[in-house]
């Protein structure tokens, strides 16, 4: 089967993806963005903005509802899915989801900068016992013991279906609330400090144990630009770009938070129209 | 006489520089703005704009509107009036408006691009015969031949009461209409080509013809950055500026089109607000 390859994969709905979308809409590009219902996790929980021109004395959810009647006045759709890897693969980009793969020949990053921080041994581990996808890679953990951190209640949802592959499953949940489980399942309570190992995981350390594993899957809500993109250059813990929002990547831009300071909605939506007007050029370039 | 000296001058009324004053006033810092009344010559004339994330399917008028709600509703007021030039002084800056000068810790510079073209000689004979406001440098031209150069309206008032001053006065109209001028002021078509001179200023030529002069006045919208600021660095064009929107000058900031393209209003907001918070930041540690 041969995937349908887009302009533009745009990886975030906040006010930096959405904006990009905008121009990519109006530029006449087949795009794709991915995000999520609430488009902004942090907009949605902002109490009061003044500092975006144009709309005075708005709430986040006010916001929210602005952003999303602009787009839906164009016509523009989300994509809810959350990108799991993204692979330079030359000409083109490779998104991963899940199970599912999309492609793109230009990507713009938005991905906001609420991301958790690795967990020691995580990033060393990542593809040799440690996962982000449990969908994904439970066929590798027949019969074997998997440890699921999870960080939202969606990640219950993939533990579940992991249970019925795995012998044992573990589930340390990094929030609070009602866990809907397998009763196969054990959770542990205590917060995850280093996942161990030699060629293989073996071990998770925990502040309150110690549990042997196979493996551990790391279910957070967005995951840091550089596991996100192998390759991707960081400056002080955002994407590098230049002033028209090109990161080191050919094709490959970044805006919003991900990229620095300021956190600021209207800082975000202009460099999103930015990253999106380059992409556009960059793939008239390609085309000749 | 003491000059009030405001924390922060924001000149420019356009995306920018509104976004700046918004930012400015919940930071409480004392400032002032200098614009116009249609707040952007650009904005107003827009046909369409889509990609103004928030507001959907409005023309220029309409974002006008928008923007001027929005600072109506926080209490901000422009200062419409013209600057002329701006001298770093160490610790602050001046900023001159015809005969009037205003002090200011730092400023914010959100010009625009649609400045006029130097004409040949102009910046070479500027303070040497050559001036921007005939309203300041009347006297100097007492029982002389002047020149304006007028590319508005406006200019009209100014060379008006010039000639209650000089010995005689031309006026070159940049502009079709009606003028309103003063009956011993002589109106010259044509195009000027080039101001020539030793010392001073001698001579204006034009496409149609040369004039023996003393001055030349010249009289337009706005003026370039660098001419604006003398010090101040530019590149391609445009003021330089880092990704925090600081200018080479200590306590001097800018953003929107004036520092570059693309050319767009949400950029331009969003860069408003990153120089509006830097200077903030730059205003908290000189008082350290």
């Amino acid at each position: 089967m041969v995937n349908k390859r887009y302009d533009i994969a745009i990886v975030g709905s906040g006010p930096a993806g959405l904006s990009a979308a905008l121009n990519a809409k109006i530029r006449k590009k087949d795009f794709i963005i991915f995000g999520n219902k609430d488009l902004s996790s942090k907009v949605v929980k902002a109490p009061k903005v003044n500092n975006y021109l144009g709309l005075y004395n708005i709430d986040g959810l006010g916001l929210k509802e602005s952003f999303q009647n602009h787009i839906d006045s164009m016509g523009i759709e989300i994509t809810h899915e959350r990108i799991n890897s993204i692979y330079a693969m030359g000409d083109y980009y490779v998104l991963m989801v899940n199970e599912k793969m999309y492609e793109a020949k230009s990507i713009i990053l938005a991905t906001g900068i609420e991301y958790t921080k690795p967990i020691k041994g995580e990033e060393e581990f990542l593809g040799r016992g440690v996962g982000y996808c449990a969908t994904c890679d439970a066929p590798l953990y027949h019969d074997k013991i998997v440890t699921v951190i999870g960080y939202n209640k969606e990640s219950e949802e993939e533990t579940n279906f992991l249970s019925e592959v795995a012998s044992k499953i573990y589930y340390v949940p990094m929030y609070n609330g009602e866990y809907e489980l397998n009763e196969n399942i054990e959770i542990i309570k205590g917060k995850p400090v280093e996942i161990v190992g030699d060629e293989l995981v073996t071990k998770l350390i925990l502040t309150t144990k110690e549990i042997t594993t196979d493996g551990v899957f790391v279910l957070k809500d967005s995951i840091s630009p550089a596991q996100l993109v192998p390759g991707l250059q960081i400056e002080d813990d955002h994407i590098k770009v230049d002033r028209l929002m090109k990161t080191n990547l050919p094709g490959c831009f970044a805006a919003g938070d991900c990229i620095g300071k300021p956190y600021q909605y209207i800082k975000a939506a202009g460099e999103g129209n930015i990253a999106s007007l380059s992409c556009a050029s960059y793939l008239d370039s390609i085309k000749k």
